[in-house]
């Protein structure tokens, strides 16, 4: 498991080992109910315990705009800025020729549905600016540009970063990516 | 100095006594040089051994564009980049109350000079995003902003970066600055 070492994982089971059995069983039936009643969202594809998750069933939340981010993680992460207000799209992954990950295999085609429907203004992509987040960014932002507008998040400097220790790629893009002083 | 704890120190001591009187007088004889002859050039404040430095005096370089920066080592790191090509205009430290720095003991007069002859089209501020930076940034451009455009450099997600490592903060800035697709 990530980050679980042969030490930190032998003393795990050592402490397992010491606890009494109803203790153990409860975490056993636990992790079998969280993998039997999570699914993910018909809607949006974000891991959900309902058929509809709890963003994209909340009335409150902007519907016209959606965010598309490659797994659960990166929504999450959003979520915690409370910055965002509107809905979201989760893909599943990124389109990785080397890993044999073609557009087909990602939650793609229902993203386009739910653009064609004609009510989204803005399709904002919220994807890591790896080799495969480039290539999935261009592919989904070119089949959504016939639909609505597409923006992506910026990339620059991280807040409390200092000019000095971006590397050349971060300070060519933040300089590229300059604003108008409001 | 920088970097150098007592064992390194302790190091670099017996390694300069273990060698030759000459090698010693050399080492002192180039730190008093360098000292003496490396000054600030008079147009933009960075580091130069000659009065005007050799990006100011350098014809080929986009003078209708100013980038301003906090010191030198920005600089430095905003030319191995060799995305820009324009001027530059050293402030030689930022903006702080706490430690007693105000505008005056700063590059700035000469700043709003150059821009004020009217030759300059953009300015663009590329400082830090601290709190001593956002000061700056807004002070320096408020004054300019009567003469010129202002731009600021972008801050978001850091190229090779991942959206779930980033910071809150660096991510509402991602989303707050988006850009349309091209």
């Amino acid at each position: 498991m990530p980050g679980i070492g042969p030490k930190s994982a032998q003393r795990l089971a050592l402490h397992l080992l010491s606890r009494p059995i109803e203790e153990v069983e409860g975490l056993a039936t636990a992790l079998l109910q969280c993998k039997q009643l999570v699914g993910h969202c018909q809607v949006c594809g974000h891991l959900s315990a309902e058929p509809v998750c709890e963003i994209c069933s909340n009335p409150d939340r902007d519907d016209t705009t959606i965010c598309v981010v490659s797994d659960s993680r990166d929504l999450i992460a959003l979520e915690k800025t409370k910055e965002y207000w509107g809905k979201y799209h989760v893909l599943g992954g990124l389109i990785s020729p080397m890993a044999g990950i073609g557009p087909d295999q990602l939650n793609i085609q229902s993203l386009v549905q739910r653009v064609a429907t004609g009510q989204i203004q803005e399709v904002i992509l919220a994807i890591s600016p790896s080799v495969e987040g480039e290539t999935t960014t261009f592919y989904v932002g070119k089949l959504l540009q016939n639909f609505t507008k597409v923006t992506r998040i910026a990339f620059g400097i991280p807040m409390g970063g200092d000019l000095e220790y971006a590397d050349e790629m971060t300070l060519a893009k933040a300089i590229e990516g300059r604003r108008e002083l409001q």
